[in-house]
């Protein structure tokens, strides 16, 4: 059998295919890297660009790239912080919270889809086994992110 | 916790901080997204561009754009097929061949740290229902390769 991160691919990249093709019937101009953002947005309006990297694990230039595709599609806005001039906030514009219902759709039709065939309880142990795996490697994100600030 | 497919995201996109962090240490010259092609290509030297793209589960564009890369950094040569013009096989070269223990190691070295307090057992279990997940997400894909050629 292929191994647990082999797995983990062939699940992120084909979760990818299929929002495209779905946000793409939905006439959205969403990319299929977008919809992780606008959901953190919606929950987390003025997060710094900074804690949305931690948040997503997403290096900080990818962050900016997103932001200001994110920007010019006009799904946020962003504006430097008062207390911090170096920290830059994303708001959701109404676009994006107009998104939101289509996001959220789409990631729970993948979830169906994916799942089927899959009991309750064997979903429950994959995900809490996930669930330390993702923790080690977020923690990993974290200092790495942390290193780029000392740079 | 948070769900299944949000921890698979989260372990992905730090597996491919990790690899990015890990080439750059080892001088190379591969991009994060580079890996996957070098260990399929180095096992299945002369697969189409098209067979590229359903193992891996990525879209054919986006499997043309990494190849162009790899053909760039001096990792692939391409030729098309005598059989069938329309078809584009892909080699490695010495370089990729060269490459190949450095990939393998991290791919291993990453495996070791998120799994670190995973006992075997887990592992096993977790592996096994993300394949039933990840072969559904793999005839998603498939279906929709099968598709582009058809547009």
């Amino acid at each position: 059998m292929p191994s647990l991160m082999r797995q983990v691919s062939i699940i992120f990249r084909c979760a990818s295919m299929f929002r495209g093709d779905k946000l793409k019937e939905r006439g959205s101009d969403l990319g299929t890297c977008h919809h992780s953002y606008i959901l953190l947005l919606c929950r987390n309006p003025g997060i710094s660009q900074d804690a949305i990297a931690k948040k997503i694990c997403i290096n900080k230039s990818n962050v900016t790239r997103h932001m200001s595709q994110l920007e010019k599609l006009g799904y946020v806005e962003r504006r430097q912080s008062d207390e911090d001039k170096r920290m830059m906030l994303v708001y959701p514009t109404q676009k994006a919270y107009d998104a939101l219902p289509d996001v959220k759709d789409i990631v729970h039709e993948w979830k169906e889809y994916i799942t089927e065939g899959i009991s309750k309880e064997e979903l429950e142990m994959a995900t809490e086994i996930l669930h330390r795996m993702a923790k080690r490697a977020a923690e990993y994100a974290a200092r790495d992110l942390d290193s780029e600030d000392s740079e």
